[in-house]
């Protein structure tokens, strides 16, 4: 399969990703973004070359990957087109039908648009948390539009599909309510539980019992409350009707446990939840190999990271990943490394030669 | 600190956990369960000795753990403090008042009775899960009654100190509407998400558009509905008035949407959010300064990270934490360090001298 040659208009997450996941593969791929130190960075990390400005690059890729929130797409296609960098379109925004319908009012050329939808996030934002693989077995919504080119389309799924990602064809209307549903009203029912947290009958003591549940539950509740509010006003109609539901089944069970009687009533809700959750697909991309963790008891002082650096590169080991888990007020942490399967035994002895307590 | 002889009424995951958290710092263990084999599965685990059968175990321990779930701790009380199997006693239950009205209903002797509730959980279960770091640096809520003896208040503490935890004492009422707060509430509210994916309104396809979030907002809703149900109802009250606010939030945000005017109300919700989210402390317990992040792109390969420490050494930058974000196969990743904020730009020079792209 031949590669486009691709112009990625923000570098953000998302976009920055998809240029690492395309140059990954040997694509050529340009970079824009308005802020340009952070289309930089993202070059700097191998994602492409940075474009300066959109007027000097007419005809410079096949395809052009519009990456910015939902309200700037049609602005952000209109000029794009203008300068004609590109001969297909796309957008990743999470919301369709505002966009299109606003790329229609502006008069762009919607026969070579096709407006897309790649189901992967972190709570992180920027080109530093971007990776090649973040499509990887992901889901990647394509919702073609009737004035579409039918080469536009077949550009544009073959971008997806070069990005690693499972594609699926759904029309914008549809495509809104799935992620009501799925994305958005999950969001606003995090953040009203966090919402919780920041009374005053949220004492800082009560928050020292929190545990992994209420940091799962409320994790997404940290996102940018700009963003959202210009997500969630853009799906309006179908995240209200999700999100009465969700209110409902809550003010029941309330009510059920207030009045002393509630077990059957919470049980039955119990028992929905857990069907419902069942229904998830399980975590796809287990295309990368798996790593072992290796967990080591770590001194809180300076220099002690470096020095168990310096004892794992010269065991030859190349370490993926770490956390560090800090026990408030112990002299101790625990940093756990992540290394090839095959590395873990050279590890363990470097760290025990170096008297650290490691395990598996 | 002299250890006490500790008895483990229950050696589930709790009960095991705290058997070779006191075993690591050898002190001596007796294990007892209704089920045999699990005690013998924790005996072989290092976490003890069985004890047979409590009616023979007379002053056995200083110390009893009473490990079972909140309906079964009064029972379990009242034939351990027959048995007399120890001087003191105290318990691991999830919520207090219930099983503190139902010992004091069953004229157990709550002068020796210290309830407890350690916050530390995994998603297994049994001894097998078991960890001796389970507590470490983990809060464990102890909730002093009015009854109890000053001598036993002193050993419980000190049994929970040797665990490794950090106490907080709280009196039962208030660890009960703190709990609701940050675990039961939470979890009725992840349950009223996912039992919307269960409706006839979300087919197979949207759910293939779900994402981490989704899937983080809903993970504790698998849990087991009968222990939910018990624990849920055993804290009516609390959890109650939690899910009513919650559910008014959402009713309006869901009104403010539908009508088309939402802006401004979403805004307000998500502004709460963010802010509720945040004060959950993070793994350095909220105790340590700002820190400002230095994002630098390193070469995946052995020894880059050592050679990263040793150039922030010698820079005398001391690095307080640690994440890196890598993407499998490319040849570089982005680690970002986080730092005091004066220290920030003598690590950005750092870093440029040794010819590492970075910035803030």
């Amino acid at each position: 399969m031949t590669l486009p040659r691709v112009l990625v208009i923000g570098t953000g997450l998302i976009g920055t990703s998809v240029a690492l996941a395309l140059r990954e593969r040997g694509g050529e791929v340009w970079l824009s973004d308005q802020d340009r130190a952070t289309a930089q960075l993202a070059a700097d990390m191998g994602a492409g070359a940075v474009v300066p400005d959109l007027r000097d690059a007419k005809g410079i890729a096949d395809a052009a990957v519009l990456a910015m929130p939902p309200a700037f797409v049609a602005a952000g296609l209109a000029h794009a087109q203008e300068c004609a960098v590109a001969s297909v379109y796309t957008d990743v925004a999470s919301v369709k039908s505002l966009p299109v319908r606003q790329a229609r009012e502006a008069g762009c050329d919607l026969e070579t648009f096709v407006p897309g939808h790649p189901l992967a996030g972190r709570e992180k934002h920027g080109p530093a948390a971007a990776r090649a693989d973040l499509f990887l077995g992901r889901t990647w919504a394509l919702c073609p539009l009737p004035e579409n080119a039918p080469s536009a389309v077949d550009a544009v799924t073959r971008l997806v599909l070069a990005c690693g990602a499972d594609l699926v064809r759904v029309d914008p209307v549809t495509h809104d309510r799935w992620v009501a549903l799925v994305s958005h009203a999950p969001h606003l029912v995090s953040v009203a539980m966090a919402a919780r947290l920041a009374e005053q009958s949220a004492p800082a003591e009560a928050l020292r019992l929190a545990g992994q549940g209420l940091r799962d539950v409320t994790r997404i509740a940290a996102g940018d409350p700009e963003l959202w509010t210009q997500i969630l006003t853009a799906n309006a109609a179908p995240v209200a009707e999700i999100l009465q539901a969700v209110a409902a089944d809550l003010t029941v069970a309330a009510q059920a446990l207030a009045g002393g009687a509630g077990e059957d009533t919470v049980t039955g809700l119990l028992d929905r939840g857990r069907a419902g959750v069942a229904r998830i697909p399980g975590k796809h991309g287990g295309k990368l190999p798996e790593l072992t963790v290796v967990q080591v008891v770590i001194a809180d002082k300076p220099g002690e990271l470096a020095r168990l650096f310096n004892a794992a590169g010269e065991a030859g080991v190349n370490i993926e990943d770490i956390r560090i888990e800090h026990s408030p007020g112990l002299p101790v942490g625990v940093a756990e490394l992540s290394v090839r399967p095959a590395a873990a035994v050279r590890l363990l002895d470097a760290m025990d030669a170096g008297g650290w307590p490691a395990r598996r």
